[in-house]
């Protein structure tokens, strides 16, 4: 049975020593966030994780969902009672306004547990995590009443939440929508057609699913400034706050996929629904956007979740599994043969997984924290630079997080060697959960279309500027001989992010081709240099610490950094040599000769 | 429903005009092999593969095998006619010797059709290349008795074979294992031990199953130099050869796993079955190389299979799926989007594909007919070298063709979105399929060692030193404008992978953890530049043919060359970094801090 144990004590190295959180008790609901408070939090989400959620993980991939012949679905045995745990420990609102019934707590803590949650049961959590991405939306765009009849009932998790976006003929392409909506004497809405992949469309959870649906009002514009949001409740909500009547929304059916057999994806039938305006007509996209930002983020945090429970699992059987001997002499010449960590080959493996959960685990906080200033600060300042970090790191985050924890997951699962293909080990059920996260919420194409086609060029390009002076700034600010193997590489990896920009600026806005044959390596050698600049502030802050006695996780770090700066950095110049050729081999061949 | 066509024009195009098959009319069997022949062979394979084969892909995934409780197992349903129509075409023995039953065809025919069968349905042609191997190592290693025995059933495909070698507590580490054998008075062994993941162990196909298995005899001397093959036949032949009585061996189980659900992976029990020594004793190893060798080349050609058909698919796919509109403005005005092959970020992916397969398509046919040269060849000389090309490119074609298989698939499967994660679209069955490429048959971290540890330096570097000639001779000779854009990239990555080989002789013999850290980058970094000398190689004769008149295939292959050329050969200056960068970030990690 495969096991995990939260990174407790490596997030609370990050959330300290790294990236200092006291700093910014200046924030609303930060006041009081002490390191004992947060060490105190992430203990309890550790022991809910470690011994509700994780034990359901292979069984609840093994049955999957049931989908009955009056539409209601079951989930797995013993999801009913974990998620009653999960809603009973006040984990959905740990973020969420006091006014709402929510603990306020920084969304950097609910990032950090988030993470424990998703690599201890990736579909278990899925239900809840969707509610929260609701949770913001109704937040953010519903009305006074909206948020008194929606929110505390989902804070308190009774209520669940989804997304309904993607119709067969339409994914990417929002704009082609047909689902639609007529508006009634009462100003409610009919909401009539078929939305697909509604990852928790139905299930036996909660009391109630608020689906957050969008549709195109009779009569708006085509395309995507046509479309609207609502709100369409399985149960519409009676005057007392009860669910009640049961709308005309329907599970059609569930897919058989991959992955993720624990959470239902469903088709969702809707067949003249009552409905509720969120939002402004013909603005739905904008709405769904808050809740899509939030989504890819926590889809980023899955990539690196299922990478760190693989690695997890990989470096225990690597160090009990004997086979073979090391290259330099038996190690233990009294077994029969020495466990396969000795082999280069197989660190390279656990390496490359530890060093991206680590860095990737520690940009992840960072630009959580950012998201905190962004949404709480005062200073007006303050937020719109958070609010540039955010806009350019989410798409980073997305994509690049979900291709390396695949990649991590599908090396983890290398390790055990033929019995890493057989289920019940569970490192294949790693590979197939985790290949999700590159697809949905945009794939990574359009993550990396995003970062190239918009997010660059914003404001005059203020925040990649803002992105290359703190790096540069850190370069300069710590070329000490120990800093020396960190900050080199990473200049050597910002002149290859630097010299990718400069060559979009002068290739791409005349010929918009080279940008998309360019947007998947720049974004991943954005990231590289973003998990590279990560690595040297936690090497300088392993430093410090170490400078006060011997620690030896500090001294892991240090050697994991140097793995990352070695061994992973370098992929750069290939990037750079791949955006530099530009557009022309990829587009001269006709379609039909594919 | 996922469809197939068969690469037939493309690997004629190799066939005949990049690696001129005619040039080989002088080795046996070859005299009759004109380019008809050739086609005819191909033409009829094309048919078997698409018709038959390839409709009871998703099937067989879906439906599984099923062990009853008498320990036999039943295949998915199709899956008996199938293979009968295989046997009855011929196909098992087409280069097969005549004297027993074979057509004696090339090898290169062989991998050729193995190609096709294994991306039409790689789980139901498993069960025949497995066979295939097992006749290759009683041709190699057989008495005459054993020979009239068992070539002929199994050449008509009345019989299948299999290979045993793994046991519970050992898998690379065959020195480690423990079913043993015990001398009988009439010669024969009694066979007694457990092993597991036994493709092919189990099943209704064939009238007889001849198991090979490896066991150590009593008394014998610890590790691998103290194990023996043994012929385990599940029916006693009969002396007038039918099948008898029935031997004690029998499946136990049959395992839960990722993919190939179609093939039966069985744990098989032997208690005290009759087993037939073959080759010498203490020797098993040897004789189980001649299986393995083969095998390993038919893994990497089962990664390229996989990568074909699912790129196949995706290309379909993006041609027929409407979503968004091409950066340069809509190409299809009239329709409500554009299909998705218009997007640089999908061709990116088509074409990465694209250029490995046909590369790989390429360097498997050039090293196939090595292999022929190495058997057939009356000058020593020629066999000498081609045996050196196949000791050297064997475990480069297991380990980089299954990697890049996997993923290519993975890619192919980006290219639906969201659809791509459902079963029914058949492409999440080529990623599970794929995985299980990269780890049996020796996982490729083991196929790296065996580059870097083994082929490299035996015989004072001499393959090595061949396949630096021959690259560099091509390259010399091919300096014109027209050859430029494809001989200066090769140029660059053989000067990449003469710096890693400098560096090996410099730090990897004294520091032997240099050569495990640097194995795998190494053995990528050769797959990229052999790749790439199969593409200058195919930019060659496809300017020949062009120089005769238009030919839009030809044309497709130079742009096509030109993508692996500015896209995908730069990976090699990321592989040579990582190389020099040594094994100690990799190994200073204490065991226990993992």
């Amino acid at each position: 049975m495969p096991i995990y144990k939260a990174p407790v004590d490596d997030a609370m190295f990050l959330l300290n020593d790294v990236f200092q959180i006291s700093r910014y008790n200046n924030l609303p609901g930060f006041a009081d966030v002490t390191p004992d408070l947060i060490g105190a939090v992430l203990g309890e989400a550790a022991k809910l994780v470690e011994e509700v959620m994780q034990p359901l993980n292979r069984s609840g991939d093994e049955e999957g969902c049931t989908r009955h012949d009056d539409g209601s679905v079951t989930t797995p045995k013993g999801f009913r009672e974990a998620y009653q745990q999960y809603a009973e420990g006040g984990w959905m609102g740990i973020s969420a306004p006091a006014e709402f019934g929510g603990q306020g707590l920084p969304e950097t803590v609910t990032t950090v547990v988030n993470e424990f949650m998703a690599a201890a049961n990736m579909a278990l959590t899925m239900y809840p995590f969707l509610t929260q991405g609701a949770i913001a939306a109704i937040i953010t765009h519903g009305s006074a009443e909206q948020k008194a009849a929606y929110l505390p009932k989902m804070i308190e998790g009774r209520w669940t939440g989804t997304m309904n976006l993607t119709e067969p003929h339409c994914g990417t392409d929002l704009g082609l929508l047909r689902t639609k909506a007529v508006k009634q004497a009462d100003g409610t809405y009919k909401i009539t057609g078929t939305k697909i992949f509604i990852s928790a469309g139905e299930h036996d959870l909660s009391e109630n699913i608020v689906h957050l649906v969008l549709a195109r009002i009779e009569g708006a514009p085509a395309g995507i400034r046509g479309t609207t949001l609502f709100i369409v409740p399985k149960f519409l909500p009676n005057a007392d706050g009860t669910p009640g009547a049961r709308n005309a929304v329907t599970c059609g059916s569930i897919e058989e996929k991959m992955g993720i057999h624990g959470n239902a994806t469903c088709v969702m039938n809707y067949d003249g629904a009552t409905g509720f305006l969120i939002a402004e007509e013909n603005r739905g996209i904008n709405a769904m956007f808050t809740m899509m930002n939030e989504a890819r983020l926590a889809v980023g945090v899955q990539g690196l979740a299922l990478s760190e429970v693989a690695y997890q699992n990989a470096a225990a059987y690597a160090k009990e599994r004997l086979q073979g001997r090391a290259l330099t002499g038996p190690k233990f010449p009294d077994k029969p043969a020495d466990p396969i960590i000795v082999h280069p080959d197989v660190r390279r493996m656990l390496m490359a997984a530890r060093a991206f959960n680590e860095g990737a685990r520690a940009l992840v906080i960072w630009t959580a924290l950012q998201g905190d200033v962004e949404h709480r600060s005062p200073d007006e300042k303050a937020r719109q630079a958070a609010a540039d970090h955010m806009g350019l790191l989410t798409p980073v985050i997305k994509g690049v997080l979900t291709d390396q924890g695949f990649a991590s997951a599908v090396m983890a699962q290398q390790v055990y060697g033929g019995s890493g293909y057989i289920s019940e080990q569970g490192m294949e059920q790693f590979v197939r959960d985790a290949r999700i996260t590159m697809i949905y919420e945009g794939t990574n194409g359009i993550q990396a279309m995003d970062l190239v086609g918009r997010k660059l060029a914003r404001d005059g390009g203020r925040a990649l500027q803002a992105f290359f002076n703190e790096v540069q700034g850190f370069i300069k600010e710590n070329g000490d001989d120990a800093m020396k193997p960190y900050v080199a590489p990473l200049g050597t990896a910002l002149g290859h992010l630097q010299q990718a920009t400069m060559w979009l600026m002068q290739n791409a806005l005349t010929k918009p081709e080279n940008a998309g044959a360019a947007a998947t390596d720049y974004m991943h050698l954005f990231g590289l240099t973003a998990i590279g600049y990560m690595w040297c502030r936690m090497a300088r802050a392993a430093q410090a610490k170490l400078a006060t006695g011997t620690d030896e996780r500090m001294s892991a770090k240090l050697i994991t950094g140097r793995f990352f700066m070695g061994r992973m950095l370098p992929e750069t110049a290939a990037h750079l040599a791949r955006i530099q050729s530009g557009a022309a081999s990829m587009m001269e061949l006709p379609a039909e000769a594919f």
